[in-house]
């Protein structure tokens, strides 16, 4: 099959002829690609920022959000069946760890991540395991929702986790309009009744945000902190979610913060830090996220089904994935690039 | 001034002058009534069925949902002015107990319910303390959200307590299309992704739903539990919220809840009764709700505000309080009658 | 080997030879029993009370309560090893649904369940799934804590529940203290410190619950409810743990339980019944408890190591397990029969 | 009336007589002062750290950790009367905000703080309000208890919202044995079965820790971080309770905590300082604490009066003020000051 294979770190993937994945183990299953999902992540893989941390061996296939049709199932498999439309969780577990059996899949204690320290998904083929897939409600297109099986996921999961501590009344700040951020405000939307405020730096993407959901669009331009200061009496919001994290954004998400709120960091980049009398003084909080469970993912696929999330992207063939990248780079693609083999 | 007076039971209560109410204790407010909402209730305040639970000397003055303008306050509230817009949570209580300090005002340990057990503000004014208070934002009328007071309120709490359980991909029942099943559905729209599906006798009541926020409607026609576990390929309802609870409903509702789920009686009349071993074999569970917090009712007044609730309401004349009450015994009322003096 | 088979209902189980159980999934996992314990709900199967539910073939063998030590694993199975002393949560669950990927594994919607379905541990050896095992902490003996697998598990799982509404001030009523309830009553102590006021009939076992951490206890007499609103002011408990819930206990249970309190149904027999009004006026719960997750006996088991629970227990070798039977139908068991083989 | 003055910043408080405190409005209370708690904030006042922060006039009253018996209440008061043994809330609340209304009273909008922005309790007789007011039960001695007022409260408050993340086979991880860290210990043994973990740099207070439910002690001596890795199997603690938080103890708890747990923040000096890529890849937590509710501190007071929570104390005559200080700042006081007038 063909795949877009990294060789060397620093030097763009190229697409190549790889034997085909096989079914070995009893659970395993082969799903063919109908969409995989290009991300920033992949940009720094490619640069090696992430080599030290998964120590993946070169060559080996890209692509971390993948969505297709069941090809061949494991001998002990028996809730799936070959040609069932399904979206991959991005991360392959045990099954058997307290973390796994208490819903929390990503803190498993024997896990791989296919595309980020195994084969991935841009290719005709990925192999994962019967554990880690969902299937789609009749109708919704594979590549339609890819890029939701890990940017979504890791949107919903932290929207999710804020639901509770969002009243009607309350604010929720939302930094950055992005690829996270467009889909956690349609997240909020959907299952809070909270007043949604969002920040970028980029007014046409504020500009879209209002048909989120969103409430009041600030523009960073060096008065929002302030602007959602007065926005809010002075107290700040109840929850930030801060989708940037980094450039200065992590410390403007803690300022933004009320007296018992909370600052949900899932962007990355930047250093959070507080004097121990700031968060004790004010009962603030810093609340950490990280993708979301496969449960999670089900639920999204849900809100995806009822029309309720929807994802703005861009397919390119296989063979273009460097286009891809390259537009992804010069910031020329609007929404999420989308790999159709 | 003016107020509608019941004298005795079986009779229906005239409208007779009375002294004005006056602030006596310091945290006494007099409140100019803009609107005060008619419930079932005070049919069946007039009835009797209450006499014996409350123990109210007659005559005195009906009306438990309220709002209007602060007319006077006690000599140590300092967080009202006379003329703000407010809405009456509809309890009086101490704000010493430890159910007050929680947040569960309506288990107070030492409280009044004005238009219940004590004067009430079908009136031109009515006596509360500053606690009850809620201020209205700027641009809300005070008719418009007066039945919010009660009805609204009820179903708001118990939607709010169910909301933790309704997942993208649950089912939520909402039983009966009335009154405070108009606003469960607003609310439930408005705070969660759960699927709604609404049952009502009347095929008009259930048209409006759609609009509300419903996802499926079912007619209650003899088949609709069953057409509600279809509707659930067998399973049930995560939640069942139970606006009747009589003539049936109750035992429907309970049949409707699926294993881990959760039956919530909000309505009442009727007897709850299932087989210990019913309960524990499927894990299911009953949950009473009673009215809502003053929280809950500044909640409510976030999402009216927000434009996310609406109430359906047709105003009277204080004078014409018995032709009001015709209408609704009579079927006649649809939405909620406020009396305006 | 040997087995304990029951071959009709209304006539006494027969230990007889049966062949081995033999992994034939990847992953099956075959268990050498330590102890198997003996339960009242064995004497119900054997009565018959259960032949409708479970439609279980017969003959097959009983026992739902089993430790004992790994004897054989299947191909895919990497996390046990032969030898491991381990108990097994009593479901065998399928590790794919919502349920069981949300800790709620007793909800599986693919599950059997040994002994009462099929065969059970009162046998020298039983076939489980690698996902029904819980390793033993070392120098925790398999027979000491078998009975803990079932009826320690149930009271466990009910505590759990329970102990978010136990704030030190609140008080719980126990209801029996009998095999459930002795282990109910040391969870409570562990990890809460609410007041515990324990009911039963039986005075001796009263006597005992003091060591176990009860604070208060009431002889079952007729005036144990009066006695207990007494002990509450009036008000009855947050919390009643029912593990009796027939004769009269479900009716005493609500009867006890104070406003917004929660009365959990753990065992069974009964009716329970209540009016809605008195339902939502007090706010009241009821909640259905069944078994736990396989978490809720790993936690069990961190316990057991502890030394925070203890079970009172009386070993019969397995061909005398009709005189065990004997024994417990006649009262004259305290503590619970452990059957080894 | 004699008080403990403060007239000058960086020179000791002197005792001198002043007026009594006066009921004025209708919810004052005068409390006469069984006995004040001596806190190392005292210290800090008397330094000038807190004079920009609170911005309190001199001369006025020190003691912020308040217990006696009603002296004098407004004539609005109903709930108390003269001679009821009490222990005061730190706060003055204002009991009609959110906050106060949703028992997270800390947070009230207006409110003050005697002792540290007006008048405290160093004296013979104190004025706070009726909704700070907690009563004793029977036999419960007000010096006895004083210094749980604000340090015993602050600890209790943060164990109660570690305890429903400690499940029976989890860690806790308590960084400091001292004033609030041995009553913290105390809390979780009496509310959970986690494991405790203490760490101090003194052997002796590990010593005695033993004896309030510590589990494991580890000496702060370079390599405490390894061991308490080790103890977790490399894991770190799913809570660590940082009382200390300066000094390098900040860091030292965000590297015991584990995935997906939570570094709780107690103490202050020190910044918590972590890039945000090891916020999110480990799903880790920053929880603030904050002093606790008046319904905390009534739960405080069911734990002391059921014996499960004991002060070390130490009393002195007010007019010792200064020893008690002297002992203090020179590490020879064991346990808790207590003035008593």
């Amino acid at each position: 099959m063909k795949a877009v294979r990294l060789h060397k770190y620093e030097a763009r993937p190229v697409v190549e002829e790889v034997p085909d994945p096989e079914v070995v183990k009893p659970f395993d299953v082969v799903v063919r690609i109908g969409g995989a999902g290009l991300c920033r992540t992949d940009l720094h893989i490619v640069e090696g920022q992430w080599a030290a941390k998964t120590e993946v061996g070169l060559p080996y296939t890209l692509g971390h959000e993948n969505a297709g049709w069941v090809h061949e199932v494991g001998s002990a498999v028996e809730h799936l069946k070959v040609g069932d439309a399904v979206i991959l969780h991005p991360i392959v577990t045990c099954g058997f760890c307290r973390a796994c059996r208490a819903g929390d899949d990503v803190h498993c204690e024997s896990q791989s991540f296919p595309g980020i320290d195994t084969d991935g998904g841009m290719a005709e083929l990925i192999k994962t395991s019967a554990r880690s897939v969902v299937k789609l409600a009749e109708g919704v297109e594979p590549a339609s929702v890819a890029a939701l099986a890990d940017a979504g996921l890791t949107a919903y999961h932290a929207v999710k986790k804020a639901v509770p501590l969002l009243y009607p009344g309350s604010t929720c700040v939302v930094m950055g309009a992005g690829g996270l951020g467009h889909i956690g405000i349609q997240c909020l939307r959907a299952m809070s009744a909270t007043r949604i405020v969002v920040l970028d730096r980029n007014e046409d993407a504020l500009g879209l945000t209002r048909d989120w959901g969103a409430d009041e669009t600030v523009l960073v331009d060096g008065s929002h902190v302030d602007r959602v200061l007065e926005l809010t009496d002075g107290r700040g919001a109840e929850v930030v979610l801060d989708f940037v994290a980094e450039g200065g954004a992590e410390r403007e998400a803690w300022a933004m913060t009320g007296r018992a709120g909370s600052d949900f960091v899932i962007g990355y980049g930047g250093t959070v830090q507080m004097p121990a009398i700031d968060v004790i003084s004010t009962e603030r909080n810093v609340v950490g996220n990280l993708v979301g469970s496969y449960n999670d993912l089900a639920e999204l696929m849900a809100l995806a089904a009822a029309g309720r999330v929807e994802m703005l992207t861009r397919t390119y063939p296989l063979d273009a994935v460097n286009d891809a990248m390259d537009d992804l780079e010069a910031g020329r693609l609007r929404g999420r690039g989308i790999l159709v083999p």
